[in-house]
Formats: C-alpha cells, sequence, structure tokens
C-alpha cells in the first residue's frame, strides 16, 4: 500500500507536509509517494530525517492559487501537485491520496480525473463531529458542493448512513436533515425539496434536526448543503477550541481558580482533544472511485501524520469499494 | 409606553409568557397587553398575582399551528395572537410586539401589515452573539428570509453597520460575509454575487469570514442568508450549552475534579450567562416600521420578561427611526 501526499497544499506547505508524511512512514511504516517541488521538497526531506524511508518524490512544480477555477487547474496545470497526485491515483501508483489543496480541484478532479463511483452525481464531503455521547456523528456533505440539488442531499444520505454502519458499526443508523425547524415545510427550497426525497430514500430518515440538537448525538448522519456543512464544521471548529480557550482564561484570573483548574487540568485535556478536528487527520471525500482525503487548509504536521493514517485505514478496510457496492445494492431496489 | 406580548406563542404558551408579562410589569415598570385566548390567560394571570398590575388582555382565542403558511394565516386567522398583535402595533395601540411564535408569520405580518421601512425588501433578524473580546457581534439575518436575493444581503449588511453604530456605539464598525472561504471566488452563487455587491455597500466590509473566526469578535458585524445564520445561531446556542454540560460532567467525575470545579464554580457560571442567549431576551426582527421581537421558540418566562425588556429599549431610544433616518441617508447617496 502506497499512499499520496499533496505535499504542497495548505497554508504552510512543505514546511508542515513533508515532517508528516516523515512521520507517518517512521512511526506508521507506511510508504509514501510526495507530489510537489523537488526543489522544495527535498530540503526538507533532509531536515526531517528521511534518508532511508519509504519516501517517494514526484517533481510537480506547477503552483495552484486558492482562487483559481478548478476546471482550468485541470486542464492547464498537468504539473501541479493535486493533478499529479490524482492522476498516480487514478493509475494505481498510490492506493489513497491526501491533500489540504484546494476543495474545488478535489472535487472536480474526483470528477473528471478519478472517475465517480456509480450513484452518486457529485463528490461530499464526510465529516465527523464530537457529540455529548463520546461517539461521533458523521456530517454530510461538509463541503465540497456549495450548490447541491434536491437529489444530492438524498444521496449523501445514503453515502453517511452506509459510512455510519460500515465503518461506525452503526445499527440501522438514524438520519436527520439539517433545517431551521423541526416541521416539514420549514426551511429553504433546497430543504423543503430534500425534505420530500429523503422521506422516500433507503434511510432511516427521522426528519429535520435543528443545529443545537447535534451535539446531543441522538443523530448519526446529519445531511447538509455543502455550504451549510462547511459553515458548522468550521464553527464546531471555533467554538471547541474557543470555549476552551475562554475557560484557560478565567481559570488563569484568581489564584482559587488556578488551583481549580489544576485539579480540572486532565479532565479538560481530555475533553480539548475530543473537540480538535485536527485528530481525526481529515474528511473523506466521498464520490471518487480510490479514496481521496482532504486535510485542513490549516493542518500542522500532526494532521498530516494522521490524514495518511486514515489513508490507510481506508484502504485496509476498503471503504470505498464497501459503499460502492452497498450503494449499488440500494439503487438497485 | 406599552408593549404587546403574544400571549399564546412559543413551545410552553400563557403558562411561560404570563408569568413573563407579569415579571415585566411589576419589575421593570412596564405597561403590557396580552393577546390570547381570555380563557386560557385569566387563570395563569390570577396565578402570577397580576390583580392591580397594568396588563390589558385582547381576547385572540384562534389558533396558529407551527406548519402553517403565513399568507393563510394572515388572511384567515384575523383573531389569532399574532395578527391580533400586529395590528395592534400598526395602529399604534402598543408601541412595540413581542412574540415567540412562527417567524414566517411574523416576517410577512410585518410587510402586509405593520409596513416596511423604505430601502429593505424583506425583514431580517438581528441577533447577538457573544465573543471571546467580551463584546458581542451582530448578525444578521439570523433567520428571517431563507432565501434570499443576494441584494437583500447588501441591505442587511447596511442595517447591521447601522445597529453596531447606533446602538453598541461601534465606530466604523467592520463587516464581514460569512463564507467558507476567504477568498472573493469562494462560496455558492448567492455568496459570491453578494460579495461583489458589498464591496459597493456603504459599509466598512471586510470581505469573507468563516464561521470559525466569528468567536474571536474581530468582526462587528456578520451578514448571512437566513437559513445560514440561524443555523449558526442555534448551533452556537447547543455549544455553549453543550460544552458547559460536558465541563460540569467531567468535573463531577472524581474528588479532585469536584473540588478544582467547587473553585471555578463562580467563574465558570459567568462564562454561562455570557453564552446563554435567553439573557439577550429575544431578536429585533428589522424591516417593520415598529418595533418586532422575535423571542425563541423555547422560551420560558426569563426570557419574556427580558424581551419586554429589550422591546421597551427599543422604543426609548428610537431604535427603528433612527435606523430608518440612516437608511435613509444612506440610500440617498
Amino acid at each position: 500500500m502506497r499512499i499520496g501526499v499533496d505535499a504542497m497544499g495548505g497554508d504552510f506547505g512543505p514546511v508542515e507536509t513533508v515532517p508528516g508524511a516523515v512521520r507517518a512512514c517512521r512511526e506508521l511504516g507506511l510508504a509514501i509517494t510526495l507530489f510537489g517541488d523537488r526543489e522544495l521538497l527535498d530540503p526538507e526531506l533532509k531536515k526531517a530525517g528521511a534518508d532511508g524511508l519509504d519516501i517517494a518524490v514526484v517533481h510537480a512544480p506547477e503552483q495552484v492559487g486558492a482562487d483559481e477555477g478548478p476546471v482550468l487547474v485541470l486542464r492547464k496545470k498537468p504539473d501541479s501537485s493535486i493533478v499529479r497526485g490524482m492522476r498516480a491515483l487514478k493509475e494505481g501508483d498510490v492506493d489513497a491520496f491526501i491533500s489540504a489543496g484546494n476543495t474545488g480541484v478535489l472535487v472536480t478532479g474526483s470528477i473528471l480525473l478519478v472517475g465517480m463511483m456509480p450513484g452518486l452525481r457529485r463528490p461530499g464531503l464526510v465529516a465527523l463531529l464530537p457529540t455529548l455521547k463520546q461517539r461521533p456523528l458523521v456530517l454530510v456533505d461538509a463541503g465540497a458542493s456549495v450548490d447541491p440539488k434536491p437529489g444530492q442531499l438524498a444521496e449523501y444520505a445514503v453515502v453517511g448512513s452506509i459510512y455510519a454502519e460500515e465503518i461506525l458499526k452503526r445499527t440501522n443508523p438514524t438520519v436527520g436533515l439539517i433545517n431551521i425547524g423541526a416541521e416539514r415545510g420549514k426551511g429553504n427550497e433546497l430543504s423543503r425539496q430534500a425534505h420530500q426525497l429523503l422521506e422516500s430514500a433507503p434511510v432511516h430518515f427521522v426528519g429535520n434536526i435543528e443545529a443545537r440538537e447535534m451535539l446531543s448525538g441522538d443523530v448519526d448522519v446529519v445531511v447538509a448543503d455543502g455550504f451549510v456543512g462547511n459553515v458548522i464544521l468550521k464553527m464546531a471548529e471555533g467554538m471547541g477550541m474557543g470555549l476552551f480557550g475562554l475557560v484557560a482564561a478565567e481559570v488563569r484570573k484568581s489564584t482559587w481558580s488556578r488551583i481549580g483548574g489544576l485539579m480540572l487540568r486532565s479532565r479538560l485535556v481530555g475533553l480539548k482533544a475530543m473537540m480538535d478536528y485536527s485528530e481525526y487527520g481529515g474528511a473523506p471525500l466521498f464520490g471518487p472511485c480510490q479514496p481521496v482525503i482532504k486535510c485542513h487548509g490549516a493542518s500542522h504536521q500532526d494532521a498530516f501524520r494522521n490524514g495518511a493514517r486514515l489513508a490507510a485505514e481506508f484502504v485496509r478496510l476498503d471503504v470505498v469499494g464497501r459503499v460502492q457496492s452497498r450503494l449499488q445494492e440500494v439503487s438497485g431496489r
């Protein structure tokens, strides 16, 4: 098994991707192929002590800006790290690809380069959100498709449900549609139409769910359009971290609370880890026939290491294959 | 000054609205008119000891279901509490109206019954969100218009900005557009078009803002479409409460952490109050020419009392009039 890493993606580029990949290789025994500008990668590999490790480099020097259109990138930047990586995935040179680069390029590349699994129009990003029940919920779409059709949300419900069953081992997982009210007719045009489709979709649909109920963990899968899903993901991230910062600041304000804080410390650190999305390493993109993991743009080396670990688990468990065959079963009904 | 209260609105109806109104009258010296079914209100008034207080009742026995279409309600339920209340507002029998009822009816009633201030197509709900800077940010639209046109978002930016200046006393308040990436071309069709319009709007537009950055409090006003804004509001609510519940549960797990928790208690309670949206009492609906305050559906008596207080402040400060005249200034430019 070999994991492809987009070494140029993310806010910090090779400075974080390379040590992350080196750690995935050294600590987890994974074979890695880095895609990126060799001139920038080599010094980082040296610095990280990569000699003797199974790390290949595919030279891909073309740069992609954050605001470049996906279709243009695919057409005009064949030697960018993200396009080379996805081609290698298609050709079987790597078994999974992780990238903190442009989501739009990953989505369009999944459709045009890697190829989609039958039954899905466009890829959906699957993210796990921590809940008060100490078991995560599946959020889909967390940001791949920002102007979806209602039918796509029904497809995402199926993918999320299969994922919850196959990977998280939930029995008959419940699926909720994110909305701004519990009643059937609530919401915008998209959510009203999606609600109707979900009622006849082959999932255990429990109706609308409001954002404030998500944290309770009563629902296994939450379906959202990619724009709303991404807002939810980032808000959870910001509030999780922000509130713990706030508690920490309060703790520092007096001697008593400082002593109290010390006593609570180990417990709060555990909670913080549960809220720390970089622990998950990234969010899988469902749709492409091979595993693609989207890492957070602000990822540091820990997240890339964990992203490679997640990609390897996907290959080992054949997650994409299992979802694909369940999807065929479901659509064959 | 007289505050109108929709006594039938909200998840709990008169059991919570009436004692809330009685407390607003007794504790804050406000004159109140309750709109609702007299047979249900009288026993609650008695129970709450309302004798001798300046509380009038307008009999409005017709019931409105949560899933009834706003236009139909306005046409067919003239004797519902929400329609009677909005009519009384229009006719000057009350100076402000608070309701935990159907948002759609409040929005459509603002347009068709109360009348809109010039310069706004549809009402927007203005909510205050706590931030780490200990000063709230203005979120608009927090749920009034779920399928807005891009131009409406520009109008909401102006309203939010004026509100931040006039009421929160911010100088040259910064306005951010909620989006899923910092770059100009990011987001869905609506946010891309709104971004362009905001660049030439008479506000201090600072570009896209991601949900995770909101809590920092660096931006004064956040503009969102009503669907996304409502998801943000409810998520903040759920996470604020949920995380404190999580901390509390951890505290109870061992003697040491329990002692630590006791020492931290007063500090955490202060934080919790900052995150408790019922303290604000409700969210003003901007658009109608008279103050309309939307209370949370799950409001208890505290929230109704505080909602009446907020409504009274709006009347005293002539918030609607000030926003309206600033809006004319701005649109006359």
